[in-house]
């Protein structure tokens, strides 16, 4: 279909409530990037806010009719360009969708995409239940953002990712048709898993307007282990051990880099020559945590550990996780960052690192790395100033050769973050044509017109 | 396309190893019906029995070219008709592919699909690592069956469903093509959830060839508890007060019917006046067992349980067990069963269970409810004679009655046993036209010439 990127604004605004599409300047210039920042973003046309999934879908009808491209928003935070403006596309804001509802005795939650990660924590806390998926970002990002990237976090080694709490969606489908897939059953194999195919589809597929998320019964207190490593070896040598006799609730590498960052700002007397550092954390009830923190302790030790330290004081632990939560704004301190969100399976963790340094000299920029350890999910900071073109075409360069390396130890291009515009050229290399082919079978199926997030993943 | 039921088989013997192709009729007999034993199934044309990927692919190929139906069998233990033959189709069985690798250091077990349950978690034992998914049927069924149909069982309240635990697969599409999806990484959104959506396609989407499997550290020995009740009511309301406080490994629950067929078999003492049975475990680290069978005991008590036990030796909560086991058995002694599958949201159990008794009542068969409570999944087991032409076309009657009843109470027509064949009348009236349609536009974009499991799910 020819693409109609003039089409009539006026006729979606008839369509809508008042005030819904914005097109004023200063406010769409502030949807133009995500937190990527993407350079190549394009301030879109119009912005529409929708209230409601009728809105949704008014707004798709009309972008279909036209061949006007769709991006889905939350809240922009995306990492990997994911929600960032095309070129004479509409961006389709949820931030309005804010509703909630809890069922204790289903233990689920309905929400609608709009709400905040936090949000949900907290309606779910105040029925004592519990919403586990954590990314870093949880109190700045949506809950539909985090069903549309299946976003990581913390707690994923022993609890799982998004899509292992999302029980049903409602989806605007490319044509304006709104579809509910799944519902608030734990079990439920009728059909297609289509709710599946739609968690992680980063907007290409459709616009998630409801999510159902299955909760948890509170979290037991937890206790934290700290330990330090002579190489990164031995780090991920007691990563292996402790991951095969017992599921931590937390498991967390940095590397020198992003110790001595972390040091720099809290100063809170971390040793600077050590190479690695482990945080975990255990979570099983009762006295049970301090057998499976004894346990981890052991496997440091056994491992080679130069120092191991362990509470099961709240504060005392907090303060360790904090260090490591606090990693990404340390190293931010000195300078911009191109943030990687590769994994690679456990024994290929030295390898990456010690080849991610290589990389890094020959580039000449400094990488620092830390890691979903229990799950071997990495995040190489890649440390650059953007005033200097030299140095960040370098980081560039750095950025891909990152993916390759991960490919090539058998990995993934991303873990959690999503393949949005940046990764996307890396995707092939990674899944290989036939995959690719499958993908835009599926693409082409359900958004034939492809309005939905064009440039994403495919 | 034209079907060409003729299709020359020789021409696909040429393609395989010597022996693939098998004719004999009293062998092909044995792969008409699975254990559904619906009636509909044909004879097959011609039981393939691959022994490798490649072998797949070429009958694929094959198939596609004439147009010819393709069923792919694992055991063929489905309780849907999934793996029943078609008229003019051939079966296409994975029995020969049985090869597994375990890798402690990723805790991943990469299997062929004709592998039994059993033998998935003999392998990972080997290791010292467990494999969880547990229907009850795992020393009989495959594990490749088992991802085709999302298995569950009775470990899945705590520890999730199959599709929890496919890291990655090998799919030969209908066109032959072989494609990798995911892999041995805990956390990878590179792409489309691809994975997801073929786990649960009960065949008709694409063959599975390999299962990348994600394993845990060993199950910690679990304590048990049972208790009984005056009313199916205050059974529910302690299940709901279990499941809000703590994750228990396990959450059974029998009725009457089947508490009387059991003690009818097994003579262990059973009360055949109680209305309702819980067997519940917990598997929590060293001491914490003990402290969250208190907490189900409490809860029991405070629901109004007539008798609570409780106990931490392994023989004994053992025969509580074997007791739900045996349901199904013990039932099957007094009839033929037609084993139903409907899930509803938790709240709805009491209803469902009494409306069964009305349907049952209705129909003059005896229906006896099964549950795996903590996930709101049950198994009404319809019991006639088959010889009864009449009572067979009333248990169909209470068959059809009962998924009507489940989706009339906001549930699910199959929690776990799938689709198949048997239940495809009533998917649309649970999931609606227009994902109906969308489920469609898969199917078409994937096997355009509709020979992967026609009848099955569409
Ligand atoms: C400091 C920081 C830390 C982070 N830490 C983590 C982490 O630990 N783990 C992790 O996984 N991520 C992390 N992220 C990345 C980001 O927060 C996640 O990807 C998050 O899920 C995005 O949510 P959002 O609401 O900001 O979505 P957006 O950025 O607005 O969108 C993300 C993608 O989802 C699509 N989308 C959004 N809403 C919808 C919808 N309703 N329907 C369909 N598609 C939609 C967009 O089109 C886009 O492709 C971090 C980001 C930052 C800035
Ligand atoms: C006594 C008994 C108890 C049971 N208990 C449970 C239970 O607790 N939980 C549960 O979930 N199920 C249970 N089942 C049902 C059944 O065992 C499961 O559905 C199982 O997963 C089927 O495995 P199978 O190897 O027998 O598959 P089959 O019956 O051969 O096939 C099942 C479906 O999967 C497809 N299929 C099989 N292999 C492949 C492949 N390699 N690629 C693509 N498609 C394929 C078939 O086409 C069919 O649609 C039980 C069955 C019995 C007889």
């Amino acid at each position: 279909m020819t693409t109609h990127l003039g089409a009539d604004l006026s006729a979606l605004a008839g369509d809508l409530p008042a005030g819904a599409v914005v097109t004023d300047p200063d406010i769409l210039a502030g949807y133009r990037q995500d937190r990527a920042q993407d350079p190549d973003a394009a301030v879109p046309r119009a912005v529409v806010r929708a209230a409601s999934t009728a809105d949704v879908q008014a707004t798709l009808r009309w972008a279909n009719a036209y061949g006007v491209p769709v991006v889905p928003r939350g809240a922009g935070t995306s990492l990997s360009g994911g929600s960032g403006g095309v070129e004479g596309g509409i961006v389709l804001s949820t931030e309005k969708m804010r509703a909630i509802t809890i069922d204790t005795t289903t233990r689920t939650a309905v929400a609608q995409p709009g709400l905040l990660n936090v949000e949900v924590k907290k309606a779910a806390a105040e029925h004592g239940l519990w919403y586990p998926p954590d990314p870093s970002s949880f109190e700045i990002c949506t809950i539909g953002g985090n069903a549309a990237t299946n976003a990581g976090g913390l707690c994923c080694v022993k609890y799982g990712v998004t899509t292992d709490y999302v029980l049903g969606l409602e989806v605007v489908l490319a044509d304006g048709t709104a579809v509910r897939l799944g519902g608030p059953r734990l079990k439920d194999v009728a059909g297609l898993s289509l709710t599946k195919l739609f968690v992680g589809s980063e907007g290409t597929l459709g616009v998630i307007t409801e999510v159902t998320l299955r909760l948890l019964p509170p979290q037991p207190p937890a206790s934290t282990m700290v330990a330090t490593f002579g190489s990164v070896q031995a780090a991920a040598d007691a990563v292996v051990a402790i991951t095969g006799s017992l599921r931590p609730a937390m498991l967390e590498f940095m590397d020198r880099a992003s110790i001595c960052a972390v040091e720099d700002m809290l100063r809170m007397g971390l040793d600077r020559t050590t190479e690695a550092m482990l945080i975990a954390r255990s979570d099983a009830p009762g006295a049970a945590a301090a057998g499976e923190i004894a346990t981890m302790v052991q496997a440091c030790r056994d491992a080679g550990a130069d120092e191991v330290f362990a509470t099961d004081d709240p504060e005392e632990g907090e303060a360790f996780a904090a260090a490591r939560r606090m990693a990404i704004p340390a190293v931010e301190r000195t300078g911009s960052l191109l943030l990687e969100d590769v994994g690679v399976p456990l024994p290929a963790l030295p390898a990456l690192v010690s080849r991610i340094a290589e990389i890094a000299d020959r580039q000449n920029v400094t990488v620092a790395v830390i890691a979903h350890a229990g799950d071997g999910n990495t995040h190489p900071l890649i440390v650059f100033d953007p005033a200097d073109e030299d140095m960040t075409a370098r980081a560039q360069v750095a950025f891909g050769q990152i993916m390759d390396l991960a490919i090539e130890l058998g990995g993934t291009i991303t873990g959690e973050h999503g393949v949005g515009r940046l990764k996307k050229a890396w995707l092939p290399d990674q899944v290989g044509p036939d995959v690719m082919a499958l993908t835009r079978r599926i693409k082409d199926a359900l958004d034939p017109n492809s309005i939905l997030n064009p440039g994403v993943v495919l």
